[in-house]
């Protein structure tokens, strides 16, 4: 009996790659099940990988280009064109071009960090034909609300004085007018969309600011100040475009990039997992699948509020499909996810080892524990058909 | 579909009993398959915990009693009588009347201690009414050849002036003749089976004194005269019963108590696991089983080699039952149990974690191993029934 294999699982956090995570299911699978078909839907989450897990799962490719990055200084960078029939579909992560990775330790001011070089990418994508092209937002290094993309896209910032405001977020306490006369005007004709984190705000108490300001190196001052600005900047944009990004759910995703791309990209921002289940044409291979294995670093008590496991397993088993999950640790509450179509999960750790130990071995281990749930859910299949 | 599962896992080495083994293994499968018919086959060897498992997986009961301990002291000991309906059968564990762990440290001088209390305890369940007699052997802190328990049984041991023996093996290099005339007739009408390590021998090289005298706290020169004084004891044996203990696999189990009940009980050795297979009625088990689920402290390239998971693996392989492992830690070269009936393994632990950790929580993380491994399963055999 052949199964059909869908493979939808996380990265697992500082140790594998989506993409790395899903080849070595498949292999440990393959192991196991020599005849079984396998299907990748690797699930990213806008963050870092994700440009190359798309690619690598659509068969598209994946093109270079140097950007301006977040201190102002040109950084090599990357954007990818998925493969398939559909339309010419670009997909930039920002934390290519703005993330936190691209930020020395020693200048992480995320006042005067800037997202120029998403809005670059952007351009790039254009030029090459895009009609269609997905931002995922996550793991950035600024706070400028999207500003320095804006102006990578034709808007201009100024100051009272009419002059162009320096970039960095904490400049935009000091906007008083955009210009949107220099706007590309192409930025029409193609849809964009943006995976971002629904609950992440601009302004206010769980503002983007306050919330993910100090993980960037802000002072508390510097977090005061960069809240001023994300007001003003939310004010200048309602002038300039007539749109809300005060109350949009996600304007505040990284670093108020969210923003930004409602207002200047004319974008539309989804949860992330609902846009990334769209682009990667999750419904139309969970339908050909018997099977769905996912995965995380951890499987535990939050696993059912907003991790890929229970986010995948719930989508399975409203087509019936059963989902297991294989975790570096099975923690505390991971039974609670039977509740969310997880049908069985299995840890990856064979033996006593520290925490170093798993991560170094994280593939092999990963490898090993595909192929050993398969051989017990073979067992399942064997007594099925006495 | 209601699963017969047949649980036959060893121990887990000075962490869990066979009898804790079964219990959370039961348990852990009834939480994931609450119909399973659950059947039970402590895999035990002979040593410390025998006879309670046999005793609690036939339903029979335990008896208490003070016997003569190791060191000459009483100690509180007890055997067992075995339920069911065939022969009136009693279990003895050498263990707990002349066991290692009866002996205070600084009384380990293996050329005194003595197996009186087997005697004693075998002469109780004779009183009993005892038809068959199970002796395990295994965790022994003697070396007297059985000496104590031929006396016991009524053997006398006499120097070459006719006086009696004192205890312990060293004497026995003075025995000059043993004299049967009051061994207890009653052993004729019983039939006693004894569970060994069929490759412990009585004399040369590889004989029990040097093998096992170290262990017991003998110095070198303590090895030397208990080697031979087992020369001396087997050349006797000869004289006085034509039976010649020297050769016999089997006969230096425990301290050389294999000699003494091939000698003077009339007993027959078996590899541990066949006798026990018998006593458990495993076969009868096995046949009416769809599953085997078995267990150990660790799986690797070792398990092949006389190890509990294999040696159940192999029987149940032969009569087309999937066997499946659980362990504390699946080692190097574990894949190799494939080729010796094992289906599927599955680790108890569920995260990095220490070993102490790991058998801190023993009993918990193999209840879950074995709900979590029920799981996968049922998973196969919701599949194989789409």
């Amino acid at each position: 009996m052949t199964l059909t294999i869908l493979i939808a699982p996380s990265g697992f956090k500082e140790s594998l790659s989506v993409t790395d995570v899903t080849g070595a299911i498949a292999e440990g699978v393959r192991r196991a099940m020599p005849d079984a078909r396998i299907l990748s839907a690797p699930m990213v989450d806008g963050g870092e990988g994700t440009t190359e897990a798309l690619v690598q799962a659509s068969g598209g490719r994946l093109h270079r280009a140097i950007v301006t990055g977040p201190v102002g200084d040109p950084v090599p960078s990357f954007w990818g064109e998925l493969g398939g029939d559909g339309p010419r579909t670009a997909v930039i992560e920002m934390a290519a071009a703005a993330g936190l990775s691209l930020v020395p330790r020693d200048r992480r001011d995320p006042t005067l960090t800037t997202s120029r070089g998403v809005g670059e990418l952007i351009v790039r994508a254009i030029d090459d034909g895009a009609q269609r092209i997905l931002i995922g937002c996550g793991d950035s290094g600024i706070n400028d609300g999207g500003a320095g993309m804006a102006r990578a896209l034709g808007a201009r910032l100024l100051d009272k004085h009419g002059n162009p405001l320096p970039e960095g977020g904490g400049a935009l306490a000091r906007l008083a007018r955009i210009d949107l006369s220099g706007l590309d005007p192409r930025l029409d004709r193609v849809r964009i969309d943006a995976a971002v984190n629904w609950h992440n705000m601009l302004l206010g108490p769980k503002g983007v600011a306050r919330v993910f300001g100090p993980q960037k190196g802000a002072t508390p001052d510097q977090v005061r100040l960069l809240d001023r600005a994300m007001e003003t900047w939310a004010e200048q944009i309602w002038i300039a475009t007539g749109r809300d990004v005060g109350a949009a759910p996600g304007a505040g995703a990284s670093g108020g990039l969210g923003a930004g791309l409602i207002a200047f990209a004319g974008a539309r921002l989804h949860p992330r997992f609902d846009i990334m289940r769209e682009y990667l044409d999750f419904e139309r291979l969970l339908d050909s699948a018997d099977l769905v294995i996912t995965a995380e670093g951890s499987l535990d008590g939050q696993s059912p509020y907003g991790k890929v496991p229970c986010e995948v397993a719930r989508h399975a088993a409203a087509k019936g499909i059963p989902t297991i999950a294989l975790a570096g640790t099975i923690g505390k509450g991971a039974s609670e996810t039977f509740q969310h179509g997880i049908a069985a999960f299995a840890s990856i750790v064979k033996r006593p080892c520290t925490l170093e130990e798993a991560i170094q071995k994280g593939e092999k281990l990963l490898r090993r524990a595909a192929e050993d749930a398969m051989r017990m859910l073979q067992v399942g299949q064997r007594l099925a058909l006495r």
